[in-house]
């Protein structure tokens, strides 16, 4: 007798799909099977039970510059995450100035307390490479599973040398932690964002003329390169473009161990969205910035034959009213101004769903490897995240895979005041989500319950996917 | 209360390993959970439970040209895949000259009536395209479950034109059935092979010089062109080297819908192995030939790579004494008279697991997606075969990871009289086959249940992986 | 004292552009220099003095199935050679039925005496691989200084077999002679076309439809495997676009030595122009046929980047009464039965001056090479043909590059009764041609000399450009 | 009546090669013909003359830090230059701590006074981004002929960051100068390099492995990717490897227009000689480093392939007592210290002769291309250097294509006191070189006329090549 049994959904089991029970006790998955018992049951028939989304790239309640406050504290962001489908997020710990590594995870993790409706780990951002950081703070919050360091080789202030990149690298290596790279060069930015300025190219439109796709590229390549010479896996995130990707794909053919990531923006919007009128481009303002058409498609292709790892949401919600409004000045007179970011824990899923495997571009089985099962694996939380299979986490979606309706702000759940896909018309909807056996989700609204999430310590990476 | 319980094992599961039992009830998979109850329990704590082996390239009594015999009919090659972890074998049919495909069909089913010890499946071997073949045969072999067609490049009698080619594809694409090709130039081959012979290069080398990597990868290209042509999925059986990857990777890079088969001797012999003294090298006589020591460590980044979906034998056995022997005189005059073909149905799973999982390069869960789920998956098998899941039938190895022995053809069961592999080294070896839950090896030798093998009607293929 | 001077033009020798006389004393230039004296003198200010054109595809006067003639034979191809700037043509002798290659020849020649206006040499196509051919007829015309050979792997009739390429390639290989080949899939175009007009599809567009890229890059990479396998250089002929050029590209990388062509069509023209209305479509049918914009560009690319050799016309001239008239009905049933080539040989030279040169895509030592000196050097001339150098042949073309006018069939001296640029815009245009010193066109017309060309004997080619 | 007449040798003008005799007058080419009349005639019957060699990368008395002198000033320099067959070379002027570019040039200018044997232009190397060296002394120096700017990626001190690349290319686009850049990633060379020395590994060879092939392909790649951003041409300095070469290709494929230079460093040596005993290795310590055989053969099918534009010795003399020697004790402590650069001024022309024409890989032709013509057309010197051709001065080095020596440190003329070459093999020298229509050499050594080579102000590059 189980506590709970999901009963006659097509559950996705890594690489099948079949009509079974799961069996659920002790918020495990204890049996996959036929005609189970439970104390409680829920009939499924005619859904789709996959992994529960793990949205490896999501900003919450991250410093963000003088004034600036990100519009998802883990509350919101958490239930906004459950309502999209997803039982886990990993969010990222950066240090304000003047505080340690050590300490800053302490903070952050005070914040999530008693807050979170998902489990969550916490990657760390690295974006200083002092004796006290890189011989102690890294090697102790490694111990204690914090096994994934990003590096920026971009903004002012988080941008990282080629030096230091590599003696992140030196230290990932020798314990065998993830590094993740935003790949965009800084110099050439600043360079280009000058020019504009002198031109007069203020609108929100070159935020993305500035971050053209070959400074995404250089970087990806030099990334790389810096992960060759240090000897370990890297992982480069939200992808863009065909030619960035190309770098990557060029770099598996001479060996390097490096996994990629894209996001929702790069295989639904473009540059054009940034040139919207009446100031919404400010909407569309994120880094790297949604190119057009023809790369819109590399990255598709990249989905299909299987070159992307992963599908995060790069979830960073500032509000409009911040980026745009009467007390945000600056980003009328420079899209220098406007905060990066944009909002999509909530949407990620569906829109993968919709576009990806309701329209026959990939099965079943690679939208829980893009949305779950790779995370798990990559970041150290297989032993419990990221599949259906007896012994792990009973977080499981239920979808509705004829469920259709568009994507609207008035139902999301997120801090932002937007959402960049309004009238984004998406067929398949997660109808509800499990943590560790728990309904948080029912019909698209939290359930009620109290958050529950709880701090994941992680494991070491699983490379060999 | 199953019939069987394999408890405590490793179990592979698509993505995900992790310690769970396996219940079994009427030859399905029933239950996969903790302390499940069974009639029956296998033990297997410390053994990895994964899928049995899907061969889908083998070839059994299959006619093989004036004076020679196939080394296997199916009781013997079944046999031998049963021992080597093996419970789905994918044979072809080759009409004799003047049958019909459908009575070749019905006949060969005959050979294996009653004397198959795992299940199995018939690819069609298309070498005629008359209106009878094409638009009556096909089509009513695929309405009953047959539902891939090979076509050769190479092989006098066997071969197809281009525009032969083109046809059989579009009755493929017509009805979604795969097309398979053996990828090989074959006027390029009898060419240099009349060459060679002119100046005395007759000795079992120069089978290999003659049918050089560009031959090869020539065909390969083409073939991927005709099937871009014609709109159909193709799988290239047999990849040998790194540059006829590279074309199957570059018209995934514009789009074609491409799969890769592998095989042992590409991955662990050389054409250094043909030259071996005391005529040995007619031993290693294959199509396309073992390469050298570049061209194998290109095979292997792409087994890691993920470049390969398949991992097949292509048994294809003769005996050393038919191929080499006093009554086969003409191998000595020329290489050209040696029959095409090596055993390897039960040596297979051993040497992949030994020398890929074993030795780091690849992951259980790709181990089991390169011999079992990926066949299943791409030739309609996926209902029931290829992975162990919940409703799917109960084909099942167990492996001891840490037994060490080398291959001797003392030890193996197929017909041939001789193994490329003597002496081989291999760490893990399976230790039991459980076709549809019933034992049918353990520690390496058959059961002696009757051959229970039945012939599966297969679906189309599903060519989303 | 030289017989004629060449006063004070832009003269193009070799890798430079500058200033100076030439000097031309019995049809050779004797000297280069300033202030040099002559019985005659051309004033040439403001000219460009270049090394007149060598149009080394083009067809004459050869047989075109039943009922067909030739839009040309030698005096009105080599008028309009001489008026578009050409000293040199290179047609192709293909014997009729029942005729040897050494009688072909013998008649071919025959027919362009005392009647050709521009010199000529001849290459041979090879269709036949009998022992006559390749044992005597091939050895002997090579040494009698027919050094190329021109194998097709299309057209029913022409097409050799991979197996017959070889052999030919097997001769070249032992002569040193050059080897062209005519790349597309034969078997690939006969599947497409029956299936095309099966469904009706008969119109002139679906002659480009027919012939899709891939059959082209199909063909491209056999025909270089097979030179790779032979070990002969190799030229692919009339490149139309940036795939088939990536195989060759990629075969240099390898280390093959392959030498590509392009022609105007496939920088200018495009598949549309074969949809034309009022059947117009049909003055455009060539092979391969033009394709779409991105192609276009790609093959500009080519020209740019250096990777094209050869610029040619492919100059295959047919009426359009022939083509598309009231007693050429067949063409209207299918644009099968449209011969196959356009005219071109007087428009190759301002075509690309005008988008070249005129446009800065690429120097005039560039025009130079492509059209002229590359040619000789390929194919046996460059002892006295291709260059503006002291020795050579005093083949010179003045250009005025600030003449501008429109191409006009009106204004052609070409055979065929259209031109397929009819209103193309030309910036740059031929005022003078001078053969062997005697100036043969003046203002774009003849200057009413007797036909003077002679058979040039080649040498080899140097393929070491 | 000429000045001089060189008559009978094999003369290289442009694309082709031809028997003719040279009319010189006033140290310029006034007239290429036979039989020429001049007061002094010099027999060159056998031998070849050829535009006298451009070497567009050599350092000549360079600031190279404290202690260290450069083993060569302009006198000895150029009379290496001269012997080695060259008329032209291009050193650069970097200046000292606390001088301005303009004032640099002028003391640069100083020291060649009287002294250079060839002539020669100024390279500008951009070490420095400050207002006044960007906004005044480029303009001013541009203006007077000096259009080539260099800059470094790596070198503490040389090194601009990405952003100050981007400024000085900014500057070089506007006034259509040509960017050189040495392309190696410092701040990895730096991880590396301390990384080796607290592992001990600190010995010549050590140069080589700290400078691994990435560290050049990834400054390679984000070089073209500033000069893409910056839109303008870019000459890649010694590349090394096929990995650089490649990045390089496929920039052009993207469209960049991109030259690229290799040295014979990297066509005759490897890393193993850095490893010779003895200390021995020093005399190899050059950036990049000499890589394997494999890098060492693609660097010559890029040579053979035409991917390479530029040949340049990259000169850059230390005394080997310098560098080893009992006064220099840091080079034993660390290969850190021993100076960057090894000779080659005089050995370049030899090496690549023997090697690339004498064993047949490339023609006289291109030989001339790479050695001189396209320096000058790359260098803004191709109105009178380069070519032998009419109205260009008269730079001309005849060979003796048949004199057989090896490279010997006791025949040349550098003040260095080694040559790397010592006792290679080399078949076909210059026997005479003439500047402007001066013997400067014969038979290997300097006629003794007094030092007559100017200072050649540059027009703009000619980037059509």
């Amino acid at each position: 007798m189980h506590d709970l049994v999901i009963r006659g959904a097509k559950v996705v089991t890594g690489t099948d799909v079949a009509v079974m029970d799961i069996g659920i006790t002790d918020g495990r998955i204890a049996t996959l099977g036929t005609g189970l018992d439970g104390a409680d049951i829920v009939a499924a028939d005619g859904l789709i039970a996959m992994p529960g989304g793990v949205d490896s790239h999501v900003h919450i309640s991250q410093p963000s510059g003088p004034g600036i406050e990100m519009a998802d504290d883990f509350a919101s962001a958490s239930a906004a995450a459950a309502c999209g489908g997803n039982t886990t997020i990993l969010p990222f710990c950066l240090p304000e100035d003047g505080v340690g590594l050590r300490d800053a995870v302490a903070h952050y993790l005070a914040k999530a307390d008693g807050r979170c409706h998902v489990d969550f780990g916490v990657h760390l951002i690295v974006h200083r490479t002092d004796p006290t950081t890189l011989g102690q703070d890294l090697p102790a919050l490694l111990e204690a599973g914090f096994t994934s360091f990003k590096v920026f080789m971009t903004y002012q202030g988080l941008a990282l040398s080629d030096r230091q990149i590599l003696e992140v690298m030196s230290v990932a290596s020798q314990h065998k932690a993830m590094v993740m790279v935003h790949a965009e060069n800084e110099d050439a930015i600043e360079f280009l964002r000058d020019e504009a300025e002198r031109h007069g190219r203020t609108s929100p439109l070159h935020h993305a003329t500035t971050r053209p796709v070959p400074v995404e590229r250089e970087a990806v390549h030099r990334a790389i390169t810096l992960a060759e010479i240090a000897g370990v896996p890297l992982t480069i995130v939200h992808v863009s473009n065909g030619a960035a990707l190309d770098e990557i794909r060029r770099a598996r053919e001479r060996g390097a161990r490096v996994f990629a990531e894209t996001c929702p923006q790069y295989l639904t919007l473009t540059a054009d969205d940034l040139d919207r009128s009446g100031f919404e481009g400010a909407k569309y303002v994120c880094s790297p910035p949604p190119r057009d058409a023809a790369e819109q498609a590399a990255c598709w292709a990249g989905i299909e034959r299987g070159d992307f790892d992963l599908y995060s949401s790069d979830h960073c919600p500032f509000r409009f009213v911040d980026r745009a409004g009467k007390d945000a000045p600056g980003a009328r007179a420079s899209f220098r101004n406007i905060p990066n970011g944009i909002p999509g824990i909530e949407t990620r899923l569906p829109i993968l769903f919709s576009e990806g495997v309701v329209k026959g571009r990939i099965s079943l089985q690679r939208f829980a490897q893009l949305t779950a099962t790779n995370h798990a694996r990559l970041y150290g939380l297989a032993a419990t995240k990221g599949s259906i299979r007896v012994g792990a986490d009973a977080d499981i979606v239920l979808w509705d895979p004829t469920l259709r309706r568009p994507i609207r702000q008035a139902d999301l759940h997120h801090g932002a005041d937007y959402t960049p896909w309004e009238g984004f018309d998406v067929t398949g909807w997660p109808v509800a989500t499990f943590l560790r056996g728990c309904a948080i989700m029912r019909d698209g609204e939290l359930t009620g319950r109290k958050p529950g999430g709880r701090h994941l310590s992680r494991a070491l990476p699983d490379t060999l996917l």
